[in-house]
C-alpha cells in the first residue's frame, strides 16, 4: 500500500510521500514515490505515485522519455498550464493502461497506477489535481485543499482539523509528518522514509526537500512531542458529567 | 456502516457505539447499536453489533429469546463464563447465518453480523472479545486492551497514542468520544447519537451510561477544545530544520 498527501495553501504547497511497496505480506522494499520535474523559474512539478510499482513506474518512464524526445510534441517541459501537463499525464496513463492491463487481468489486480500532481507553471497561480488510474482527474479548490491516496484514513482527522487554506508552510508541513506518524504507527504497508517537499508560492524552484528515514531524530522529537501534547489537551479536555 | 470502540482497562471498560444504518446513500436511518443484559450484583453483558441490521437484530433477538425461554439451556443469564456467554453469541450468530445465508447471497452481501461482546461475571475478572459473522472469536489483552468494529481507521491512531491498560476510566472515555469525532467528521456512515457505557471493574451494574445526541453540548465542547488544543500542540512542535 502508499500513503501520499499533497496541500495547495494560500502560500504554496507540501506533498509527502511514503516509500513501502509489498507484493504479499513476505515480500516489502522500499522505493520513492516522489518525482520532481524542475526548470527553475518556469516550472515546479511533483508526482507522487500510488498504486502498483510496476505502473507507475512504467508512466513516469514514459514521461521523462517524451519530455527527451523532442520531436515537437507537448511534454511536459513545454505544456503552458497545469491542466495541459494533466492531460499529458493521463495520456502516459491511458497508454500504459492498454499496453499492460490486458495482461494483468488474469492476476485479478488489472491496471492500478493513480497519482497526485501538483506545481506551478509560470504565468499561471500553483495547482494541484488528483489523476485516476483511468485518466481522469479532479482538481483541489478552497473547500478541499488538500489530497491522499492509499492509507488516507488514519491520518484524515489531524488534517482536517488543523489544515485550512491559509494554514501557514511550517505548520502544514508538521501536521502532514504527523498524519504520516499516525498511518505509519497504525498501518505495515505504510512505512519510512517519507520524502517531503515545501514549494513556496511564486518561487518556481524546490527549495526546500527533505527525506526522513528510519529513525530520524527530527521526526521522532516531532512524534514524542505530538503524543506529549495530546495527552496533556485530553488531561485538560473538560470532565464528562452523568 | 457503523464504528464501535470496546475497552478493557484495569480499572473496568468503556463500551461506545454508533447509530448510523444504511442501505445505500439515499436510505439512512438511526438504530442504536448497543445491547445490554444486566442483573445487578451478577452478571453485566454489553454487546456492540456491526453488519446487517436485520442479521444483528436476530441474533440479539434469539439471545433474548431463549435467555427468556426456562427450558433448562444454557443461556446469557445463566453462563458461568464469559467464554461460555460466548460460545452461546456464536450458536445464535451461526444459527442465524445458516438460516439467512442462503437467501442473502444472491444479492450480494451474504451474511454479515458481528460484535464486539464484554462485561464481567460474577467470580469473574472483565473481559472484552470480538465475534466474527463465522462464529469464531478473539479475546482483547493487555498488549491490546481495545477492539473495534466498522470504520475503525479514522479513530485508531488516537486511541494507539492514548490508551494503555492503566489510563483512567474518565481519561478513556473522553478518547473514546473524540475518536467518534474524528471518524463522523471524516466519514458520513458513521453518525450520532452515540451510545456511551463506563463500567467499573467488580461494580457489577451499569451505573454510568449516556447517549450524545446531535447537537449535545458536552461533546461538541469536547470537540471544539480538542480541536483548539491540538491547533495549540502544532504551534508549540519543533520547527522543520532544513
Amino acid at each position: 500500500m502508499t500513503y501520499c498527501v499533497a496541500v495547495l495553501l494560500e502560500s504554496g504547497m507540501v506533498f509527502a510521500s511514503d516509500s513501502r511497496t509489498n507484493a504479499g505480506l513476505d515480500d516489502f522494499a522500499s522505493f520513492s514515490k516522489m518525482t520532481v520535474f524542475e526548470r527553475a523559474g518556469d516550472r515546479v512539478l511533483v508526482l507522487l505515485s500510488s498504486g502498483s510499482l510496476a505502473g507507475t513506474q512504467a508512466v513516469i518512464g514514459l514521461l521523462r522519455q517524451r519530455g527527451e524526445a523532442g520531436d515537437g510534441q507537448a511534454t511536459v517541459w513545454t505544456a503552458r498550464t497545469m491542466f495541459d501537463v494533466m492531460g499529458l499525464v493521463s495520456d502516459a496513463v491511458r497508454a500504459i493502461g492498454q499496453r499492460d492491463g490486458p495482461y494483468l487481468e488474469g492476476s485479478g489486480g488489472g491496471f492500478n497506477a493513480s497519482f497526485l500532481v501538483g506545481g506551478q507553471l509560470k504565468g499561471e497561480p500553483p495547482r494541484l489535481f488528483r489523476m485516476y488510474a483511468e485518466g481522469n482527474f479532479i482538481e483541489a479548490s478552497d473547500t478541499t485543499p488538500y489530497l491522499q491516496t492509499g492509507e488516507a484514513k488514519y491520518g484524515k482527522p489531524i488534517i482536517d482539523r488543523v489544515i485550512h487554506p491559509d494554514t501557514t508552510l511550517g505548520e502544514t508541513a508538521k501536521c502532514v509528518l504527523v498524519s504520516f506518524d499516525s498511518t505509519i504507527r497504525s498501518n505495515l504497508s505504510v512505512g519510512m522514509p517519507i520524502d517531503l517537499i515545501v514549494y513556496k508560492r511564486d518561487s518556481l524552484a524546490i527549495t526546500h526537500r527533505r527525506r526522513f528515514a528510519e529513525g530520524d531524530s527530527f521526526f521522532r522529537q516531532l512524534s514524542d512531542e505530538w503524543s506529549a501534547g495530546v495527552r496533556q489537551v485530553f488531561r485538560e479536555l473538560p470532565e464528562l458529567v452523568w
